[in-house]
């Protein structure tokens, strides 16, 4: 009687060959027809090279799409249906996705319904979409004013993951996706959350990081493995989210948008604050975090007039049903994540007390 | 490197007690909100009745549409998605949908995308839609002048099947889905064959025809296991439905559409004559079939000067890729399907010249 289980295929390959992979993975599917879906910065900046070296997007339909996030929408998504159905494709077309998230989530869920589903490959082009958001078989598009309100869990074919494209990206950019690597590496091993605090993503090597990507996509792959469709264990992925949705809420209300990744860094300096307080996560690591936030990261600033609002985002976040209660996913040391952990209100105004003061807020 | 599969769960049950297994299943579910699909007239003439009867109708809150095939689209899918989000749905709401294959498809395909997945029952109320469209997975809407263009394949938590509604379909409604039974008979045995064709579907008993039901849903269902997304086997299922399309079309195109259950009926009598020229399928069997369609369903009217039309519906309903061919299924006698079957334009012609003759057409 309980949902439907997709049973996640691993399909994940991390090269810098992407036109050689490509071509090799389009050749064994042998589709009837190829499309390749670009935004107006991938269609500009990375089209052009894959059209170079490889043949299958050479001879591939182009589907465009607006860029952003305010795009990832039902109008978007309907254009995508239409420019796949003119260009006539059927049960055995081949869509790539090439882009960022909102590429890859709003393509794969259009290919996943397209005459009930058609075969896709991610190529992401931005570090935070290769880290996180085109692995794990999560699709859909923003709705009714909510995130992803619609879409379904269906993995890739293939996700090609490779460090070629970031040329292209700013350091923010770098930064933003970087926080879900050092998320990874927090919820993964201490081994890990040291390689990963002692490289400077902002001045990277482009094979170095493919090996700390695959090292990081690996994590979450554990995580969905266990748990695809999200009523468990891949909570531990949400580390550092509660507090870091509330920040990028409270971000939006100032009308100053904050990154997805830097609000997912600032989140995780309180949930390590938390996981300090509560399960005595060892405080000289939390000092590398907070050290390296300051140093790449900034700080976000918040004062104690903006508390009340900020757990209000939390209780809202995480749906609790408990008041004065809500349940983090907080680690014990690097590598060892409780999820579920109640804290009270009081605690969370102690831990939003010492983010001001460890990074120098005043 | 192939679509993924959705295992299919069988989850059918086969009762006129359909208020106390709703309520059963609903409890075992224990959803966190209740949310029943209807169109206008399910809620006028069904809804009542299980309001009255069943505590989880009773107090569900009720979603709308507009009925009929040609409200099978985007903008009644966008509307359901509304309506669950404005009454609250989350991740561990269900949907029951109640009425015929319109609503069953569309509410299947909204539940499945729905905050990537809500549980959903499905509650026929059609003939039709208990014998075919609310079995098998799949789900979805009507989209750029395609049928079923957007979907995806996704099983009902549960169907309840029941004959308790049908008092309120004309015999017209009755043959429609009758077709499918007979359809389901011949692909299955020589016996059921002979049951189907001996009972009057127009003056049924509740608990005769439910029997019959039962029986019948259980030749898709082996079908629908051996091949979920039907890209093989389960093309058997088509039997009949070539040339029904095409009649289907030309009688679109004439201004006075066609049931698509008489579509059916009408061209399985063609498929079963192409059967016995191919195949040596008995005349004796395909004889009893004919007297029946001619008793209860009467005659398409097609002339010599319709055939070209209607073969270049046929090729293009197969998207055959030989020109002069297209592939049917076909019977060597009740039970014994043979797919992919090539049949040249010649042979059609013939068979449609037989189908007059036949039918007792000029």
């Amino acid at each position: 009687m309980s949902a439907k289980k997709n049973i996640p295929q691993v399909n994940l390959v991390f090269t810098n060959h992407v036109a050689l992979e490509l071509d090799r993975a389009v050749e064994l599917i042998a589709p009837s027809s190829v499309h390749v879906l670009v935004d107006v910065n991938t269609e500009a900046f990375v089209l052009p090279l894959l059209q170079a070296q490889s043949k299958a997007v050479a001879s591939a339909s182009v589907i465009r799409v607006k860029a952003g996030e305010m795009f990832k929408n039902l109008d978007s998504l309907t254009s995508i249906w239409r420019q796949l159905g003119d260009g006539e494709a059927n049960r055995n077309s081949l869509l790539i996705n090439l882009g960022g998230g909102v590429v890859t989530d709003m393509g794969s869920f259009a290919a996943a319904t397209f005459k009930r589903g058609i075969r896709f490959i991610n190529v992401p082009t931005t570090l935070l979409c290769a880290v996180d958001a085109c692995v794990g078989g999560k699709t859909g598009i923003n709705f009714n004013g909510l995130k992803n309100e619609i879409g379904m869990f269906r993995d890739a074919d293939l996700a090609i993951i490779s460090t070629l494209y970031f040329n292209t990206l700013t350091s923010q950019e770098l930064l933003s996706g970087y926080a879900e690597m050092i998320k990874h590496a927090l919820v993964s091993s201490m081994e890990q959350t040291s390689r990963i605090l002692s490289y400077d993503v902002t001045s990277y090597n482009p094979d170095s990081l493919l090996a700390l990507l695959e090292e990081s996509v690996g994590v979450k792959q554990k995580y969905v493995v266990a748990d695809h469709e999200d009523r468990g264990a891949r909570r531990a992925l949400n580390f550092g989210h509660t507090i870091g949705h509330a920040f990028e809420s409270l971000a939006l209300e100032r009308k100053s948008p904050l990154a997805h990744g830097y609000a997912v860094a600032f989140g995780m300096v309180g949930a390590l604050v938390l996981s300090r307080m509560k399960l005595g996560f060892p405080s000289e690591i939390l000092q590398t975090y907070v050290d390296y936030v300051r140093h790449h990261y900034g700080a976000f600033e918040i004062s104690c007039d903006d508390y009340k609002k900020l757990i209000g985002y939390m209780h809202h976040d995480k749906k609790n049903d408990r008041p004065g209660l809500v349940n983090f996913a907080l680690l014990k040391s690097p590598g060892e994540v409780e999820i579920n952990v109640p804290v009270t209100d009081d605690d969370i105004t102690a831990a939003l007390d010492i983010y001001r003061d460890m990074l120098g807020l005043p």
